[in-house]
């Protein structure tokens, strides 16, 4: 038997909406209150769906000790860091929740390369009211 | 890269389920608490999927204020009405949950038309145990 | 000891904003987009704080089965229904969520009479981001 | 037109995480605080996707009495239950979300045989943070 | 500044309703569904709020780390838990919501008797719709 | 009659937690993942509580619209700002929720002066699980 199970987690981050290619005119145009000198932050919910046989003698597609280790791994690179600022991944890209989905997606599905189950898709909330799904 | 994002959205109105093609006895016993001459209300929720690519400059699919527009032109057809008596399409047609999702669905789709990005599918909430996913 | 319980349900009714004492000019003004023809509606979300001593025997204050009743009781006078034209309390009163908690508190408040509680508030949500707290 | 309408339903039970196949070390390394003598439960959520015409009489897929009566019939084998002890299935079978899912997907479909709908999905909570979707 | 912090935090057990001073008729009459030979389970909430002056080197009335510590103390008492068969005050007095979250109120107190708060009351969640409110 | 109206309210910042009181060792040690250079954010939630008479002809204690702009005037200052560098108040003082309450509350009260109801008590929430009541 098949199974998808999805895991939630949290972190907290700090972004903002600055493009090197824009006048300060069209940036401000273009992202308003998002494009400020010190950014603004989120609690980001991250749900990552995996896939894979559920063991017979266990019961479960992943021991979750180890999916939550993985989850971490990839997690904690973002968590509590300004993401213009301390992650090399956005300082020539906006950390915008399409652009950080992506991020997340790949470098999880990295952290997941050694355990029996593949990265189905993830889903990442910015706020209650906004979010993206990635997926391959 | 292509991403999938989700705006989610409220808005408030008012059904009853009747039918002309259905007695009164008929009526009662297939809508019961639903059947009511006045009707009752809810909270909606609605959350719109739409997907495209990711722009290189701007690191989104569309801009949030846009997708914000769009979605509010979809809405306030319905918003703060009763549906029953105030939008032509439900004259003849009961706002059930399935059938309003259709028609949102179809109104999205066609203010989304002059923006970047496709109408994925969209979930509306009645209540919080009861929805309905729409999409082509 | 002593115990606070609380209880949520769930109605769902139509409302409209209009007042005999306005002019049409000033209904709108003042209640804008409530203030319509046929009204709208939501799903209201009703918490019930009871308090009394814990049973030494039952180890509860009351029986959540009296509890549920009790809650109906009060609950169905509204629930389906269009405040303005279907119940009597709201033919001269704006069923605003003010009123209508002050409704459902004096409601509840009689049809516990006969049980060894005693209603100490309540809460009425008329959505997630505006509620009212009612007590004595 | 087709539509897929998800109800939720809610039930409580009890589950411990034991395999005859290991020993009472690997049960311990493998399942930790879910390896214990009597158990722990959890408040499980249940979505039910379903799929079907709209009708264009009643504008439903599946009259809501109906769909409740079969996820009851569905649910109440395990609801308040504790799994390991008082549910056939689940006697030589550990109780994970996993394997909780595809039961009651399973039992789900056949209750639903009689009813003009098809099970698309399922989605079951264990709790706000992990979940498993089970479909064919 | 005097100031009320709340803390949330999980914990899942397991109970069962039934009191040697009922008969077996009395006892299922009184506690229908939860008087079971082996019990259910719930995802319990508690929401811990705690007082004091707000240190004006830190900004904070305690950090959360000690807070954790304390709550954690406090919670794994019945954390992953039988109630009536694995915790001592739980082998005489039902395991109701009002009687855990008196225990629990009681446990915490201790628990923060070395820090410079005070327990100001807690709440106690069985599940979404039903809680208990404890202080003194 | 009297009532208290609540109104939740929204808003995204970044605080880092430092004091120039401590050294570097014991900023880490105090605060740790929030002891960053560039700090964090939040989602964080604000629920209003105002008292007042209920109009006799309104049915309301306030008007929403003058609540929410009321609301806005306050939370605006924080708004997509990092609170340590663009917010005079917290220039010397730590932007922890403790001292961010009593900030919001100060400011909603002032803005409240000229509206006929007072400021009951604000609640606000750093994150689902975290959260601070500020009352006088």
């Amino acid at each position: 038997v098949k199974s998808v199970l999805c895991r939630r987690t949290y972190f907290q981050c700090v972004h903002k909406y600055v493009s090197p290619l824009l006048s300060e005119k069209e940036n401000l145009s273009e992202f308003g209150a998002c494009y400020t000198p010190h950014g603004h932050g989120h609690n980001y919910t991250l749900d990552a769906y995996v896939e894979g046989q559920v063991d017979s003698v266990t019961g479960m597609v992943i021991n979750l000790r180890d999916l939550d280790l993985a989850l971490r791994e990839a997690v904690q690179i973002l968590d509590h860091k300004h993401l213009n600022f301390e992650v090399a991944a956005f300082k020539e890209c906006i950390p915008t929740t399409e652009n950080i989905a992506a991020f997340l997606y790949s470098s999880l599905k990295k952290t997941l390369q050694n355990y029996p189950v593949t990265l189905n898709r993830i889903r990442l909330y910015e706020s209650e009211d906004l979010w993206v799904d990635y997926f391959e």
